[in-house]
């Protein structure tokens, strides 16, 4: 079985690109973007069309009560636990082509190399469309993964609303994708993800394939610093509590913090809010949001703790209060060691350059991790750009990440 | 003439703290401050007080065609061009009891010793309200002093218009403040304007009168620092253009050039605008303005060549791109060296501490300055606080301010 008569499965490369083109036209920006909000009418025609191209080849639709679908192929033992592979088809408000969307259409066609060549897998197949992995209309992100994990009760994602307060469930059911199984409950064999890097690793170091072992840990901060506000022209510097004077100290302090855990470390300060925000008003007050990554969750909590005096350092410097929140904490995944060779043993057969790689972003795969074995695979995507109209993936590299995505799956059904 | 027969001249402090605060009473707002903006309702019930008040003091008044009322005290000598005083009746939207209104109720106080003691001037008096002061509604601030100094043409200021698209001369019109007088052209002797000094300088110093020798020169600055926006999780730190880093580098340097401006040189960030200021989402573009002041041209221009350098510095070691661009320049502005002295004698024959002080704000009397030999009085404000509902002057310091402002008029007359 060392060959496991894979050599004649070959995907249709023009193929996917053409499904991955025609799904990106529902919801297409002037810009070249997607906008296909979760539950949205987008995403619900997304949904129709997924389903149909799934049924033609030859799979069976089942939906969820959080609306995730499941495509599934029989295989020849049905008593065996399914497969699982997918993405999502939601984008954020200015998205890309391919941020979920290959993931998905990458694995309907590998449903469909398997029909048109009518191989026949042991175990079941299943193709999954996750609901809300963006989170940009409901929060959180990947909130439909985290239900079917047990990770989140299916009562409180139930009632997430959006920001004109419709509800999660609610447009559910408008859109007519509230179905009647339950939520979880039945166990993959395995899962695995294909999805574009969303960062400029693997195209710096032009590999074609990325061996994902695991995904960052991750602490979010809020802090804000309280000073005095005051006239810019009438009070001199050194009687000043100038808030954001204190934030910019903050700034260069997470900065330096994640450039010493190099090469894996990350630290973003991407949101601030200054009050009262005028041109000739010292600030009295200055929130920051603190995003603080790391591989190692010993090494994240050691740059939170530097990262708390760098700001207690800075509010003493120019007497400023200090509010310091953790409001997230996510800790570091690593993904199944068995589910990561195949990955990598697949993309060596293939000939592919290849590196193993740390996610840095979330992904429905985290959810999955705790219930079933897990992996990824990432392919490079235009100078790391994702979560942007000008997202983009090469149809070589989209073929590549699909192929080894085939040759996974049916190493996995071998073993 | 040394003691000019001055001795029985002495204000009525609680009669000035009594309308004072009457006229807080207008517009206040629950926390103890003021909103009257300029040609609000509140504007026109606070200038028809003023009216009853100068009226019932002997004095006639006049208003002109930018709403800038004239309450005229007869002189013994019709001819002489009047002395003027004054200030403006309006706040900011969240405005103390004393910006602005101190100095106009000083000068009532005055008009009411003046007529108490039967006591005629050889020169006409005039107290003036000018109209607009603040800019909270009307850009820009000092707008119809502006015109009667003759910097800006009367036909662009009745354009002005507030953010609900109401014109200054329609609001003038309902109000019913737009006087038949023409704007200028009649060019007093010589104009002071007693203000708190919306800094802490005098309270630190505890000093009760300060004698303002000028107003600082300001120039205002918009820089739009654009880099890469990305995601927080992916991007390795050494390949980020992170405009957020970039600017807070340029917060640093502009609170650095001020402290070596010491102790007249003021530089401030007031203003910060991240995009698209996500919590993950590396900041793509920062918008900041700057404030840099000094009472020196020559040196101001000097902090200007450095923010221009940091500015580049920074660009250049994140690999931003920069728009920098200078959007006001005030040059400074030396009061007239004669009412100067005045203000200090009759600060010193009052037996107040004093000093001399440079204006960090911008007043009504800058553009006096242009017309007419000009001075200012400064009373201290608690903790330099000003243009906050907090606002505070001691019922003393504001008596004090007023005995100065008449002791200097009765001076001035002597001359």
């Amino acid at each position: 079985m060392t060959d496991r008569g894979t050599a004649n499965l070959v995907i249709n490369g023009e193929r996917l690109w053409s499904s991955l083109m025609e799904m990106a036209g529902i919801g297409a920006t002037t810009s070249g973007g997607v906008c296909r909000l979760a539950l949205s009418d987008e995403d619900k025609a997304g949904r129709d069309l997924f389903i149909r191209w799934c049924q033609a080849a030859g799979c069976t639709c089942h939906v969820d009560r959080m609306g995730n679908i499941f495509a599934r192929r029989a295989g020849q033992d049905s008593e065996l636990p399914p497969i699982m592979f997918g993405s999502h088809l939601d984008t954020v408000p200015t998205g890309g082509r391919f941020d979920g969307a290959l993931g998905v259409l990458a694995g309907l066609e590998v449903m469909r190399t398997l029909e048109d060549l009518n191989y026949r897998t042991r175990a079941p197949l299943e193709l999954v469309v996750w609901t809300n992995e963006e989170g940009s209309r409901f929060s959180p992100a990947m909130l439909s993964s985290a239900v079917f994990a047990g990770v989140i009760p299916i009562e409180t994602a139930k009632v997430r609303k959006d920001k004109n307060g419709l509800s999660f469930g609610e447009e559910l059911e408008r859109i007519g994708y509230c179905g009647q199984h339950e939520v979880g409950g039945h166990a993959p064999s395995a899962f695995i993800e294909l999805h574009i890097e969303q960062g400029p690793i693997l195209e710096r170091e032009q590999k074609t394939i990325g061996v994902v072992t695991g995904v960052q840990a991750l602490r979010w901060y809020e802090i804000r610093l309280s000073g005095q506000e005051a006239h810019a022209g009438t009070t001199p510097m050194d009687v000043r509590h100038d808030a954001l004077l204190g934030a910019a100290e903050v700034i260069l302090a997470v900065n330096a913090i994640a450039c010493e855990a190099a090469a894996d470390g990350r630290g973003t300060v991407g949101f601030i809010e200054a009050t009262p925000n005028g041109r000739n008003v010292i600030s009295g007050s200055v929130l920051l949001c603190i995003d603080l990554r790391h591989p190692d969750d010993a090494v994240l909590s050691k740059m939170g703790d530097s990262l708390s005096n760098a700001v207690l350092a800075a509010a003493s410097r120019h007497g400023l209060l200090v509010d310091f929140k953790e409001i997230v904490h996510t800790p570091a995944v690593i993904f199944d060691e068995g589910c990561i060779s195949v990955v990598r043993e697949a993309a060596e057969r293939n000939n592919y350059r290849h590196r193993d790689i740390i996610s840095g972003a979330g992904h429905d795969a985290v959810h999955l991790a705790r219930v079933t074995p897990t992996a990824m695979i990432f392919v490079p995507c235009r100078a790391g750009l994702s979560h942007n109209e000008a997202e983009w993936a090469t149809p070589d590299d989209c073929a590549a990440g699909c192929s080894v995505l085939l040759d996974a799956i049916v190493a996995l059904d071998a073993t």
